[in-house]
């Protein structure tokens, strides 16, 4: 081999990376190694750092460094409003748009029966739990709009109906600057379905 | 925030990456803590592992983690032939086709005054010794074919020109498979300056 063994190792393991394949991997590795070792250097302290302290909110799931996060642990949050996403990516994409105020609950996946994940591997559980114990007056159900969301939508509608509460789904429709004539057909679809009165 | 700030940490660590901006440096940081924890070892172990081991050739430049690398230390190489390139990828990129059979000099960059990099921050000096000590009979310039790497291919061959022995570039064409139509007009231009003679 040209290579050191090190740099063969490095171009492996970067291929655990979402969406990078053997050549990006093996681009990244020589751009560190051979332009930014102090970068190469905060990564890998970066990485241990999250590994050792990021674990998942006893309650709501989401990514936090202690027991409770701090959307759980605040005060001014209102506790009847719960927002069920699939991932702590979700969850911040909510936040940063800052319109929210409720609390969540993150099921860290969604339901998957060709890869094996069932109810027992997500956390409905936990959720009902949540529900039948705390005062709510509206889940707010924020899986994505793809195929498996909406199963996973449709599986915690069914599972929380008993319990009386209002229960919401995310709008489908065009998105905001999209042009009709680009738009695939059964989002058109959905935005005509779900159509709304003009205020 | 409602992420933790290990996450936030490695979000920022993650753009070293090239081609990595905050989107993407943020999905690869829910991605690694959310779904592949084993990866994100691996790949904090494999930096830490590289930063340590991964030294400069003494004689060429290029990676290895000994003294002297394969290559230059091979029995089996050409001594007399040299090719000059600007990284350890490209030699890499050269090995990977396998019909190269002597020595490399890697420059570890290019000339880019914009950048500030000179010659004396490339390893102009060591290539000149090296030219000078030994008996070579042709070095190849193998820089690559964009205005600094001509830049930095002008001079290698300037500084060299004085030994009087043979010096010569990568031909400079019409890439195999590539169809006349789609290619840009300095290409197409380079290819019918140099063209060749028919066997």
């Amino acid at each position: 081999m040209a290579t050191s063994n090190a740099i063969e190792q490095l171009k492996e393991a970067l291929k655990a990376l979402p969406g990078v394949g053997p050549k990006n991997a093996q681009r990244m590795a020589f751009h560190l190694m051979e332009r930014n070792r102090e970068g190469a250097q905060k990564i890998a302290d970066a990485l241990n750092n999250a590994l050792e302290r990021i674990i998942s909110c006893q309650r709501c799931n989401t990514f936090c460094e202690s027991e409770i996060c701090d959307i759980c642990a605040s005060e001014k949050r209102d506790k009847q409003l719960l927002c069920v996403v699939e991932t702590p990516a979700d969850l911040q994409a909510i936040e940063q748009v800052g319109a929210y105020r409720g609390l969540y609950f993150v099921l860290m996946g969604k339901l998957s029966p060709l890869e094996g994940i069932g109810p027992e591997q997500l956390g409905f559980k936990r959720l009902n739990a949540i529900v039948a114990e705390n005062q709510i007056r509206e889940v707010i159900i924020a899986t994505n709009i793809t195929a498996e969301g909406e199963t996973t939508a449709d599986y915690t509608q069914q599972m929380l109906a008993p319990y009386g509460i209002s229960i919401t789904r995310l709008a489908r429709g065009v998105p905001v600057g999209g042009e009709l004539e680009y738009m695939d057909q059964r989002t058109l679809a959905a935005a005509f379905k779900d159509r709304r009165a003009t205020s």
